[in-house]
């Protein structure tokens, strides 16, 4: 019997609409579990969240999911073989840990409590990613109801993380080891966003990421900065005089070698940036701040998007509460993030990071250079069929044409791409206003269920697609 | 009858072998009363402390002793008139607060259970600053048992604060108060220290103090630094560019107007400095550091003694928990001290760092910058006819010649200074090693006995000189 791939759009619609309430009651208890990988002691809740996962693919039909340990944090992993066993096979990719939150950080309501205010689910992970991996469960089903498959029209696999937030440290060790079950001929990865509510868009590439943290030690315990100051390194003027060395009057990134074979945009791409309904106000509202600051030469889209990062994400030494205290301290330190674009390999920059900072430690201060784990860059070529079936997908669910975007921040995408030798697409409808790993983090409840339905259809434009083309 | 101003040393020391018993055990009595001033449960303690000395200093001979209440801790008064109604009024300062301590600290016997130990004194307060008080009440009854005297040969006050250990927070409005009882032609501050056991030395002066701490604000909260980064400014970016500023490649302060009107060394000063018994490898494991580092053509003495500094205190922002979080911070902020060197004046170090502050401080960033309460540095010139006569009376007690030093912290002495218009000596007889603020504080007997001894000079000293100079 032949099956179609097309999914109908009213049954697809008929069907999301009578399964909604179902769906969000399922994404709000699993946002009730406070999966955050960057803090110990909530560890157990992160692999609870992973349990829960498990059960609910399995319930949604996934013959097969289970929880893969890693040293850290556990994945979930799920498959659903296609009927047809020459179809192609689908990798999802998303996370089930979570940023840190806290009712002090400025949130209206508890962060895992979630709560619905009109169009708006409010919880930590609503978008970033519990709620986009979850809009694949009921996109599968709409998927099968509308072309009546019992199975989906492609190799559907699911692998989801449980340490995304914590710079993925073990992905691609447990992407390496598994690298035969994950075997795909294309990765959906749904952990982005698009350009706006009214602009649907699709993404090409995200940046990499390096990061670190630098200690510098002074003084084997504070003194007294009356008694001895003036006359001995200062490891907190230290650390901040290697922070200030980090960009030149251009906002250029100064290490050695940093910009080392990185790929610069096409004019065509920097054209495609162009046209995007790109209001500079509104995008510094969305940044919370009052001016745009980056890199001569470039625009803000490309500063965010195609070119490399140096930022601080913390910095912190002697005495921080209130008052005073009169001490030079004993060490200081700084978190750094390097965002990376297509070319720039992050084995090169911790090297270069590594050399830079060894070079700027005067006398009398000792240091020490600790690396996260780091993100490839990656990118798909705006003429990939893969892509092209995405693009068609998403405008069937939103009727409208579909831009090209890219994105800023940084997923462990770039490996499934290197080790499955797999193009990677970028699945979100996540908006910049949803406040992801800041206070009241939300998803837009409609742009959710639009992710549902291009979950719906893309199944079967892949089946169709990219194939016979990769 | 005209009565000598010069006690027979052997007198002195006769009448000093004679009581010795019974100051030490004075001592030892006050010593046992744990006047914390910086923790509030010890309150009736340091009133109690108070009580004490001010019963003890009646007992010594002062007619006029009073607890004097501040908002804070109480200090005491006293005062001893003159025969001789044309006397010099000389005002001894010091204070009766300890710093807090416990045996669980490191102490090797209990901190207010004093042990005598060979020739050491230990407890907490032996030589910060009860020990150093109390001399003066040995001191000033020899002098009278060596001169013949009934009444000193000065007019004799003492003004002993409860707060020093607590950063003096009501002493100048105290001494503002109080000013016309207060009123002398010298003070005399027994609440510093000599170089060495066997390097007798008078202080000169010390150096001032501004404090202030500048918070920048960036995004209205923090933001993610994948979406965001290299497209915005970052507060903790930015405050380690300030603080990369402070400096020029001299170790020199850049701001403007930082180094307007101060006394620069004469060159009979940095001889001074020179000569005295300086290891830098000692003072290195003293500062806990292992290199120096400061201002390019200026000693590591003359930079802790005779420089301005701005030293970092404490730095901050953005995440600094374990792992990462890739954010770009809300906000960030640094605590900067200046300490401040004769003719350096706080209004105008205010002035000119918040000028520079609102010049460096970028677009998109929006900057705070509060002060905390400044102290003015002090020098008396070499030349001063009390220094001559706290010289002569220190040499005559040690047999030895002594040096000068200066001190790099900050005190009321100040104060005192300006609000009285006095010169400030400083006799002092503890040592480095007596662990000011650390466990196992203690003074040597020897020198505690030497300084009861100068005290007993001192008087006579004071009365043939500065007055007539003043």
């Amino acid at each position: 019997m032949s099956q179609s791939v097309d999914s109908d759009v009213s049954v697809v619609r008929t069907y999301i609409r009578n399964h909604r309430a179902a769906f969000l009651d399922d994404l709000v208890e699993w946002l009730r579990i406070p999966s955050v990988s960057a803090q110990p002691e909530h560890a157990p809740d992160v692999r609870r969240s992973a349990d829960w996962l498990a059960a609910k693919l399995k319930e949604t039909g996934f013959p097969t999911a289970e929880v893969w340990e890693t040293p850290g944090a556990p994945a979930v992993f799920a498959e659903w073989p296609a009927a047809d066993a020459d179809a192609p096979t689908v990798l999802v990719y998303g996370h089930h840990d979570v940023q840190p939150a806290a009712l002090a950080d400025g949130w209206d309501t508890e962060p895992f409590e979630p709560v619905i205010r009109g169009n708006r689910l409010h919880a930590r992970g609503a978008a970033d990613d519990k709620g986009q991996v979850f809009f694949h469960t009921l996109g599968v089903r709409a998927h099968l109801a509308a072309t009546g498959r019992t199975a989906p029209a492609v190799h559907l696999k699911m692998l989801i993380e449980g340490e995304e937030e914590s710079g993925s440290p073990n992905f691609r060790a447990l992407v390496e080891v598994h690298a035969e079950r994950l075997a795909a001929d294309a990765v959906v990865v749904s952990d982005t966003g698009m350009w706006a509510e009214d602009t649907p868009t699709v993404c090409t590439g995200m940046r990499g990421l390096a990061e670190c943290e630098i200690r510098l030690h002074g003084p084997d315990q504070d003194i007294h900065s009356g008694s001895f100051g003036g006359a001995v390194p200062n490891p907190a003027t230290e650390i901040a005089r290697l922070v200030a060395a980090l960009h030149d009057e251009h906002a250029r990134v100064t290490i050695p070698g940093f910009y080392d074979g990185i790929a610069e945009l096409t004019e065509r791409e920097r054209e495609l940036f162009a046209e995007l309904p790109f209001d500079e106000e509104r995008w510094l509202r969305t940044a919370r701040s009052t001016a745009a600051h980056g890199e001569t030469g470039h625009t803000t889209l490309e500063r965010v998007w195609a070119r490399p990062t140096a930022e601080v994400n913390g910095i912190g030494g002697g005495y921080q509460g209130a008052g005073s205290k009169t001490v030079i301290p004993s060490s200081a330190m700084v978190k750094l993030s390097f965002r990376l674009v297509a070319g720039q390999d992050p084995d090169h920059i911790r090297k270069a990071v590594t050399a830079w900072a060894a070079e700027r430690v005067p006398a009398g201060i000792r240091h020490e250079i600790t690396f996260s784990g780091s993100t490839r860059p990656c990118l798909t070529p705006l003429d990939h069929p893969a892509l092209r079936s995405l693009v068609r997908a998403m405008g069937r669910a939103f009727e409208q044409p579909v831009r090209y975007t890219r994105e800023g921040g940084s997923g462990p995408a770039a490996d499934l791409q290197e080790v499955l030798g797999a193009p990677v697409l970028f699945l979100g409808i996540s908006v910049p206003s949803d406040g992801w790993h800041a206070p009241n983090e939300k998803v837009e409840l409609d742009l959710l269920l639009k992710g549902v339905e291009t979950s719906a259809y893309l199944w079967g434009e892949l089946a169709r697609g990219p194939r016979e083309a990769h």
